[in-house]
């Protein structure tokens, strides 16, 4: 152990750069030995994002031997796996090795864990050569270690639920802790009305790409907060029907999410505007659609990665739009176990995860 | 004037193509005559963006008869003043020449105005062939017509301060409307702490980029809202002198607003963490140093156009940042008087606009 001062946020364990973040650095020291506030885990399994996995696999023409020793290369040379490209990485599941007598994190050797810092942050090493991956998919049997830092965020796995399952909601766990934060914000804020249609009494709140992952946990954190009418947005017929049948939204609405009058108009009909709107669709140019969707004082949720900045602050203020523009944090405290609480106590939500498991 | 139903978003006037926003279009009708509730005004002055501008006079090597043809060029083709490079605008100054019975806006014939929207989706026709333009600056004296819609923003400009004073205030007046707002939410959140001192009372307010434009007016918009200590981050002791000498702010800090360590040490011992930062420095990779310098619970609200939305996202995650974070909307109702009123009552902002207008 070098008696190099450890950070929460690791950057005793950047090497090049000097001074940058870990997520910056292009070269982590991913040393087993561990700081003070440390832990290590034993792997089990990488998930590669979706994004750098598919830019891997085009790179090399679906050539799963050359994908393996990309990856491998990338790790050995980064002491991280972060595409270079993409600059993105995933996140892995394992077992607790070690715990620094210092790690604020509360985890004990033994635990099962998935890490929801990405792993283009995480000290990682291997040492199986990747041997039982064919390179063919996401999921990366491997064997070696990760080091947590003072300031990371694991999880340790639920017994309850199928590991694979627990995974897919906890890769998307951000979405529904920050709706319910907004939507109990506003129902504190909005004073009882006496007389009215029960579900007209907490804001309305419209989820765009409703049927998906993020969508649907966050219509259940929605409704979870004391949302009144919940419209959900999917793009065809065949995703309108699952998320019918599945009940998480009062009203469904098929509408392009990119069609600026075309998606306030059916959010209209459908008893909108909503007071918030949470955007969940990964496609570009939801930004002055969503704006236009929403209530004046009301408040729009971007999770989609593909929302630009520029389009949504030039774009609110080309509409004269009062509404308040959140960035979709992926952290907040409590992200993971609120949302696994959200599949236990919601079978539709479950049942939409599990068909999507396929 | 034609049957079409006039939309107030100016649906009404997009001739190509069909079916988006006056922004997104590529050619809009610029005829003179008004829809019900359209305004028309006389064109005085166009204030093309510092983008567009900069554009402009690269490509044509600083030859201004070059960036005149094209500036009428592109009026000619699109029906309004959008760069097809930058896609951005500017705003015009003029007086109201009709207002229609239906306009919301307020306006009466007569009325010295500037356009808050911008000139990327207003409709302009030009009559002079700019003859009065030399093409060498981005003040544009100019005679023709432009178009309100009912949901456009215009400010009458005020008798008593300089129209060019008014004109550079009005250009970043969502700035301290938008901080006003979430300081004083913060306050009334706030139990009173009795005993303390009160300068400590309010929220900690830091903004990157204190001495600019819209830096000094949020300082100040801060202060006038109820918060408590206030720190201004400026890049070199040039600018730090001025601030100091401002009285603006009770910290002020020389750090860069890319390192993620110096900064947020920098603002810790000028009395931060912050409870809400703001960040007006134009320049790219200052979303983790600002998420960095905020406590947790806190707020950032960016209002540089070079914040990239991934970049905040996934840097908050990967920090484990409990902070909200609100993409800086240019649109608060009443943010030009908002602006113009705290030039008039904090003599240290106009200081710094007078002195910045050389």
């Amino acid at each position: 152990m070098s008696t190099l001062d450890p950070s929460p946020l690791g950057l005793h364990r950047v090497r090049e750069p000097q001074g940058v973040l870990p997520q910056a650095a292009t070269r982590l020291d991913p040393r087993p030995e561990i700081w003070p506030d440390e832990v290590r885990i034993d792997v089990e399994t990488l998930n590669l994002d979706a994004a750098s996995y598919r830019q891997l696999a085009e790179k090399h023409h679906g050539d799963g031997n050359a994908v393996r020793a990309e990856v491998l290369d990338i790790v050995a040379t980064r002491g991280k796996m972060q595409n270079p490209v993409t600059g993105s990485g995933g996140m892995l599941v394992g077992t607790v090795a070690e715990v620094g007598p210092q790690s604020p994190l509360g985890l004990a050797v033994g635990d099962r864990v998935a890490t929801l810092v990405s792993l283009s942050l995480t000290p990682l090493g291997l040492t199986d050569g990747l041997e039982r991956w064919d390179g063919l998919s996401e999921q990366v049997p491997a064997r070696g270690h990760a080091i947590l830092f003072g300031r990371s965020i694991a999880a340790v796995l639920p017994d309850d639920l199928d590991p694979r399952l627990a995974l897919m909601v906890m890769d998307v766990c951000g979405a529904p802790a920050l709706v319910a934060r907004v939507v109990r914000s506003r129902v504190k804020d909005q004073a009882p009305q006496e007389g009215t249609d029960p579900s007209r009494r907490g804001p309305t709140v419209c989820v765009l790409g409703g049927a998906g992952k993020s969508g649907s946990l966050s219509l259940a954190a929605a409704r979870d907060a004391g949302a009144g009418r919940l419209i959900g947005v999917v793009p065809h017929e065949a995703e309108a029907a699952t998320l019918r049948a599945s009940g998480l939204a009062d009203e469904v609405v098929v509408a392009d999410a990119r069609a600026p009058l075309g998606l306030s108009e059916a959010v209209r009909a459908a008893g909108g505007p909503a007071d918030v709107t949470v955007v969940c669709v990964d496609v570009p140019g939801c930004e002055q659609p969503a704006i236009l969707a929403t209530a004046d004082g009301g408040t729009v949720v971007f999770f989609s990665m593909a929302t630009s900045f520029a389009a949504a602050a030039l774009g609110a203020e080309g509409l004269a739009a009062d509404v308040t523009m959140l960035v979709g944090n992926g952290y907040v405290p409590g992200h993971a176990a609120y949302a696994l609480d959200l599949v236990r106590r919601v079978p539709a939500v479950r049942e939409l995860f599990e068909a999507r498991r396929g």
